[in-house]
């Protein structure tokens, strides 16, 4: 088991490689990684069944054992999404401004990998080559620390990839794997200033808030989702239950999922059974304020806590407001700057609501769902950024480089 | 004096009020801080009169007293900053990006405020008005803490700013000063995740070390500086001993000055004693290898320190390399991804080294000091990132806002 810090003096090394290998050089390597994972198929899923017995031995839930599950389909959905990658614009060398100067100097922006990315992860395997193969097409060498629970699937991936990029000549630590499981190694990870240039946890809220408090490299926050819809009193009905259905029930367990519904009071009445006979279909379980309760008893008494919950469940909080600039206030207050959507034929409300809700996405008439790398039109992505810096929203290849200003002269002097 | 908690809070919720001000608002609340400096001159320089008397009884240097100096003409140019920035383009609001999906979702990024804007700085009183200005007019509030040996100055400088704002009906609460210079108050800023967006550390390395390791809120890492200029065996040695000269002496205490020279060793018998004969002509102490004593025999003998070292003074080291490929390992050995030359009249050599040098800005044939918001047509700048994410090079206006992705649809759901 090779040490992280060793991990990250070899990424180091290997990131100089990458970050001048040329498109078709990357390209190829991403194709020889997603043959591998095809090749090595059996022993990917020989390792798969090995955590997934330890899984069911220590009495893990069906989701989660669901979510670490790999099939023969899922190992070939994983090639495939590598494949996609590979076909994407090479997001470096890209000239993002050029200017020359009254001296005549000649100014130039242009685009450049990163260097090492570290990619802290939880349940998911297929984590592991899409992070590394996103990665990768930017010029960035990754160091992927996965959960204990898929510990052996992750390394026989990893292993894949490693081996599948010998093949083409690139150096096997373009892709590194930090076998190491303990919280040791993660915080040495989240330290590692000399070798890490930017560290991207994907996880629940707990791995994320571990990982803002203790790194010392530089963070992208990612997706803790408290995603709020608001109908306001002049919402077309039908489309607020359609669009309250879809971004709640659709999948549950992502960050864009909706998880807190307000109402214009003025339309309360009417609209909250409509909406809540919708959720009845999926037997949402709705958590409400007194104003809420009046209309439809059944709904559960809501506690402060409700407000700013991310269930990723069948739940949902309810709350009626007086206004739009009470439901941006509500927002302001419990929201985490994911997704935020306003439901309205008032195209001024609208407007200010776009305006004044400050989030990564902030939606009118349309679920939060669509807050997501590949409908955005990025391509792919590595997650949600719902931070300011750096890059907010879906975290797609440019969002996955830097830049530098190259200046040509001849003999300028200041 | 106020807590930095309070503070925080305060600004967080000025920045609310800010980040919807129209540019025209903004350009009124800063020129209203621009008159009110001219105004307040004399109040301003009574209290840093204190700070020059302190300064001078706590035994200070003279580079560090005049750094500390003002003076009318240095309050006008503070005044006449302020009225460059309100003259910039306003960053907020700009359309990066607008694209119309297949499902007819028009999805807009654009460019927002970051929200609070932590500044610690050193010593010059005149970075208080700069970072306001360049905070204020990208939509941001900004929190100021300034060192203790400018104290006095600071304070009157920032309650002139924010009297200047109410005056135009602003919250003054958009720009905050920290009274309490103790480590505490510094280290209560770092970590106040809550209210502060980003941090950025203006001053020497070690401010900027305490910074990284110990904000956790996201910081910009700023400015120190190990530029190299390397000498290629084909650079016209004239041109290389103007730019070294330039590079060294125009201003040696700023980030972008070189600190080490490294020469081809085809051409440094020759380039050496040039090149040492015009730096003579300041006093500049070279601190050379073997190589370089050989040639030049009064060159002192440098140490394994001096190759990474950020003089800030009248010296540079000196190494004489096999070939440019050494040039860029030592680089990327002992470098701090600031500013880099290579003089030569090779544009194979030339590309190569822009390629493959790895810092904010990389030069041919020209000197390191150009690496400036102004010299770059950025107009101003709050410091020069040596970092990757979010910004790289010197931080200008649009570097100072974050975006925001808002998305017009008419029911859509996924």
């Amino acid at each position: 088991m090779t040490d992280v810090k060793t991990l990250g003096k070899r990424a180091k090394e290997a990131s100089r490689f990458l970050a001048t290998a040329s498109t078709e050089e990357k390209n190829r390597a991403l194709l020889s990684v997603a043959s591998s994972l095809i090749e090595n198929c059996d022993a990917i899923l020989e390792k798969n069944s090995v955590d997934m017995e330890n899984a069911r031995q220590s009495g893990i839930n069906e989701t989660m054992l669901d979510r670490l599950l790999l099939t023969k389909e899922r190992i070939e959905s994983m090639a495939q999404g590598v494949r996609e990658v590979a076909a994407l614009p090479d997001p470096v060398g890209r000239i993002l401004d050029n200017v020359t100067r009254p001296n005549g100097l000649e100014i130039t922006k242009v685009s450049v990998p990163i260097g090492v990315i570290a990619v802290i992860f939880e349940a998911r395997p297929n984590v592991t080559s899409d992070a590394a193969s996103l990665c990768l097409k930017a010029g960035n060498c990754v160091i992927l620390r996965g959960g204990k629970e898929a510990i052996n699937s992750n390394t026989e991936i990893a292993n894949t990839m490693r081996n599948a990029l010998e093949k083409v000549g690139f150096p096997a630590d373009c892709i590194n794997f930090v076998e190491d499981v303990s919280r040791q190694s993660a915080t040495e990870l989240m330290t590692m200033n000399e070798y890490v240039d930017v560290l991207i946890p994907r996880g629940g809220a707990g791995l994320i808030q571990a990982c803002v408090k203790n790194a010392t490299v530089p963070v992208i926050e990612t997706g803790t989702g408290n995603c709020h819809i608001y109908v306001d009193k002049n919402a077309n009905l039908e489309m607020a239950a359609e669009i309250i259905f879809n971004a709640k029930t659709s999948r549950p367990s992502v960050c864009n999922a909706a998880e807190s519904l307000l109402i214009h009071k003025d339309i309360a009445e009417k609209a909250l059974p409509i909406i809540k006979k919708r959720l009845d279909e999926k037997g949402v379980t709705l958590h409400g304020d007194e104003a809420s309760r009046k209309i439809c008893p059944d709904i559960v008494p809501a506690t402060e806590d409700d407000w700013g919950k991310e269930y990723l469940s069948f739940d949902m909080s309810v709350n009626i407001v007086e206004s739009t600039d009470e439901a941006i206030e509500r927002i302001y207050k419990y929201g985490t700057k994911h997704s935020e959507a306003i439901i309205t034929e008032d195209k001024n409300e609208a407007e200010k609501f776009l305006n004044k809700v400050d989030a990564a996405a902030v939606y009118h008439n349309a679920s939060t769902r669509f807050t997501d790398g590949g409908v955005f039109g990025l391509g792919a992505e590595i997650g949600i950024s719902t931070q300011k810096l750096h890059a907010r929203g879906p975290l797609g290849l440019n969002e996955l480089t830097s830049m530098k200003f190259t200046v040509r002269g001849n003999g300028q002097i200041r």
